[in-house]
């Protein structure tokens, strides 16, 4: 079982996107230029994980991780994702398209992003099966903290384990159970935060980065991996600062040309258009952050803790806003950091903020022997 | 004009916490130790708030400052406060106790916090005539921005001067305004965030301070001083990587025996009961963070933006539970590392993180040599 700093010449590890951003140039130029990077399993079939992680394979012999979601259970309130379909009939109308249906099994035919059976559980147990058939270096989990078994059979197939943890208590569980890493995310990151539990009553605002990494170093002796909100290289230096054993970013590496992203989506980064981001269920029933766009406005108000129903939901809207070049109601996910996205080449990126990383220790070394 | 790290021996500095715990003594004690010490002179008449200051000349030669609120305007619906009011009628009558008039100028008998015309000016103009005419080392601002004028006064009295920001924009602002330097408070920290405009229609939920730290930094040409969630050194040094000239610290002095917060919320700081934080307006009409206790879960959901009539309104109905014995309905202003704090005499603290900040920056090295 190699560590995960032997895994990568940097600690600096892309963070699985789901929903395209994360294709396999993407992860194989990072891998190339000596970081980790992650595809996203998430949403896709266990087929099309296969031959994404075909694709990478065939590109760099670097290594490189998958990311999976966990299964969700069933939501509390089974009519709610249906309640919010309704709410939206007059946004769907003018985008032409038709919503999706909440519940698992719709064949609509606007839903190309999963399964045909979409539901709660993602596929996950034919991803894992898949997996633990073809080993790949690195695996990590969202939304949840798969069982020990699971855990141990990663482990007897050499794969190195990551469970995305939003707080102290979450990563005690990732230990009991067995991973060998746990990416603390903090309220900063883009994209869905990987609450193990969403409960919309406990009013889970998220916790800082600097925060959470220090939390969780000192309840768990796993390595940690910070992520959340980081754009430059001396932020990584901050989180190691911190005790954190590598960083993982997403947004920065959103804006790359390798990135799948929408182009909308990755102008609207740096666009003074979007000032601001906020976590909402808007989207997919689970709380994720975005740039606040109209949709955010005038839908997050009385989005349902409904996940995955209303992302089936809000599926072809989102994708005919993109047709139509309306970033409005498009999911722009996106961390606290995104006014600072550099359209760079991957691999230039990683370089960069490398650099920028050995800048902040000499400074720190420079700081010292000045005392 | 000196420059902020020439004030005190360590990066440190304790933060301003009004309404108690931010005693003469503490500052003393910190500004002994060779930290920087802060005065809150928010809710304090301008003649309590010179006592305090020669309560600390008269105990160290040491630098400290002093943190004034400022003005506020009146809230965007002037009934807000008055119709919250009849709603926690109920929880008054439970602890035997009046509520607080809302409106300027009430001469409530159990509002011993302030002077008896509190209004939303806090008595800010008094304050700084007061400041002006007797200097002491640091002045900061929370709330706002002050005036060019009144920042250039303060510089030509010899005074440095802090103007706390949530945002670039308002680094931004300060830094237009003629301001020293700007202390970065970051989503993680304890009591009132320092918003400059506390609009309820933007849905600030607040950044998180590593990515605030950066933003900033790379906004403004200002020395940064980070806040928020900070309670070890090893998160001082990540700070100072990420660009910051010091880090300032509250919930972990809260905690010290020379703080005046109430033991009651001492204890409740590290107590299994009280296991998170959230941002609220129930106690003030203005958000800010605490650990969620009985009133914050059945009264933040509908508490208006109203500040400081929220904060009158329920000033007694706080004091009469803390009177009580009973933590549910008092404010219990934590950050979100406020499990972290450790109860040790406010120096030795101060002692505790430059040793831990050191050691950070030893093996910052030592990981350097080992490449």
């Amino acid at each position: 079982m190699s560590s995960l700093t032997d895994l990568c010449r940097y600690p600096i590890v892309q963070a699985p996107m789901a929903g395209g951003p994360s294709t396999p140039r993407l992860v194989a130029a990072v891998a190339d230029a000596g970081g980790l990077g992650f595809l996203a399993a998430g949403y896709r079939t266990g087929g099309e994980m296969r031959q994404e992680i075909d694709q990478v394979r065939s590109t760099t012999a670097g290594a490189f991780g998958v990311n999976l979601f966990m299964p969700q259970p069933p939501p509390a309130d089974p009519g709610a994702a249906a309640a919010y379909r309704d709410r939206l009939a007059a946004v769907a109308g003018t985008y032409d398209t038709a919503l999706g249906d909440p519940g698992p099994g719709s064949d609509d035919p606007d839903d190309s992003e999963g399964s045909d059976k979409f539901d709660g559980s993602d596929g996950y147990d034919a991803k894992v099966a898949a997996l633990l058939a073809e080993p790949v270096p690195v695996v990590s989990f969202t939304f949840g903290c798969p069982t020990r078994d699971t855990l141990d059979a990663f482990a007897r197939a050499g794969t190195y384990t990551i469970v995305t943890v939003t707080t102290a208590e979450e990563a005690r569980d990732a230990q009991w159970a067995g991973a060998d890493a746990v990416c603390a995310q903090g309220v900063e990151a883009g994209g869905h935060q990987s609450t193990h539990h969403d409960d919309p009553r406990a009013d889970h605002t998220g916790i800082g980065l600097l925060t959470l990494v220090t939390q969780v170093r000192e309840t768990v002796q796993l390595p940690v991996v910070a992520a959340g909100g980081i754009m430059r290289g001396a932020q990584i230096a901050a989180a190691l600062a911190a005790g954190a054993d590598a960083a993982q970013l997403g947004t920065a590496f959103l804006a790359c040309p390798e990135s799948g992203a929408h182009p909308l989506h990755k102008q609207a980064l740096t666009s003074p258009m979007f000032v601001r981001t906020a976590l909402t269920r808007a989207f997919s029933g689970r709380p994720a952050r975005g740039l606040v766009n109209r949709f955010v406005r005038e839908h997050d108000p009385y989005a349902p803790a409904a996940y995955p129903q209303v992302h089936r939901v809000t599926s072809g809207l989102r994708k005919a806003a993109a047709r139509a070049g309306d970033a409005q109601s498009m999911a722009l996910w996106a961390g606290q950091g995104h006014r600072m996205a550099r359209e760079l080449p991957a691999g230039e990126l990683v370089e960069l903020l490398a650099a920028e990383m050995s800048e902040t220790a000499q400074r720190a070394v420079g700081m010292r022997s000045a005392q």
